[in-house]
């Protein structure tokens, strides 16, 4: 929660303490929906959790659904100005690979919890939950990490391979760093380790480099 | 499901009748958590699904948690056997590495749901399912997979570099293979697109063979 604050009892909802009302319904719900699940968390379990009363979910969210889609939109729209941010980076593509990936780390761990809803229901059953896009923004991250690898290519810092391979072995390492975190392992690849893995990809694991695709 | 002949109405659980029985409820059950969720499914349903009573469900499984628990047995008992299988497995360290992937991406593809239920259950909230140790199994495949990386270093196949990240490459190619498939894009890496980017990790992407870690 980002902030304690009691309700200021306004109705506006632009005011700071019916702001510090809203993330606290949003960070409720977000540690409701991890533990519990979507499908199994209720309306009354939120605004008990958030120290509310329903009317005021509905004011802010409409319902169980409103609030869970709010919280997915930001999360998400964060990954849509990461991508957007990029666009500008100089530097090797490697760099600006390492770059994005990074920040994608990042704001993995910062959101951690809505990851894990993300991942329960778009992997597993919908749970009743409303429809989402997550795959549009996974596929405007593949785009992003696409146009850097083309460029690589056309610019003679990666060989000429499949970009689209390419591209999805980059993905594997940032999947695969998400993952660790999210498993119940004692290992963490964290944002150093992601980094190395990545290396290896630009620079491969073979003794001799071969020409083959 | 394996069988639809109806049950035999045989006691003893080894008659084939009755192994039909089984892999119906096993059936059922996998559907229904596939579609719904564990937690959301109850016996009614998955008695309902595979067209039996109650009391058959109990003898074959107890309970809703003994029907999950040998679901899991049963797919990751495939993967320890698939483990074991590939160490008398011969050729380069590289082929053995596409080799022991290519089967663990095949068996994925025959247990889809039961990987969906997994996918949830492991990375989201657990639904109230008894415990089920999928981390012993994916750290014994990350360990086979460390031990053909540590040979092919030894042998002078892979440069000299840590064989923990070069793990970590090898299974976010496998990682973003079967995710793709879960996933609801329009895209698919399968058995070709998973041998194609482990072949990238080892030569790499960039045009020119660094030495750097």
């Amino acid at each position: 929660m980002k902030s304690d604050k009691r309700m200021a009892g306004r109705k506006n909802g632009k005011e700071p303490g019916n702001e510090s009302v809203r993330h606290r319904l949003l960070a409720a719900a977000t540690d409701l929906f991890t533990r519990k699940g979507y499908a199994a968390t209720t309306v009354r379990e939120i605004v008990g959790a958030a120290g509310v009363t329903k009317p005021v979910l509905y004011y802010y969210f409409r319902n169980k659904e409103g609030i869970y889609l709010e919280l997915m939109q930001e999360a998400f729209s964060r990954l849509e100005e990461l991508i957007a941010g990029s666009e500008g980076d100089r530097g090797s593509a490697s760099q600006k690979l390492l770059r994005l990936c990074d920040r994608l780390y990042t704001l993995f761990m910062e959101n951690v919890k809505v990851a894990r809803v993300m991942y329960s229901i778009y992997y597993g059953p919908q749970q009743g939950a409303p429809f989402f896009d997550f795959d549009s923004y996974h596929l405007k991250f593949k785009e992003a990490v696409r146009r850097i690898i083309q460029e690589g290519i056309r610019k003679g810092e990666f060989r000429k391979g499949n970009p689209e391979d390419m591209t999805w072995a980059i993905l594997g390492a940032i999947n695969v760093a998400i993952e660790v975190h999210l498993g119940h392992i004692e290992l963490e690849l964290g944002r150093e380790g992601l980094a190395r893995v990545l290396r290896l990809i630009f620079q491969g694991i073979s003794a001799e480099k071969g020409r083959r695709k």
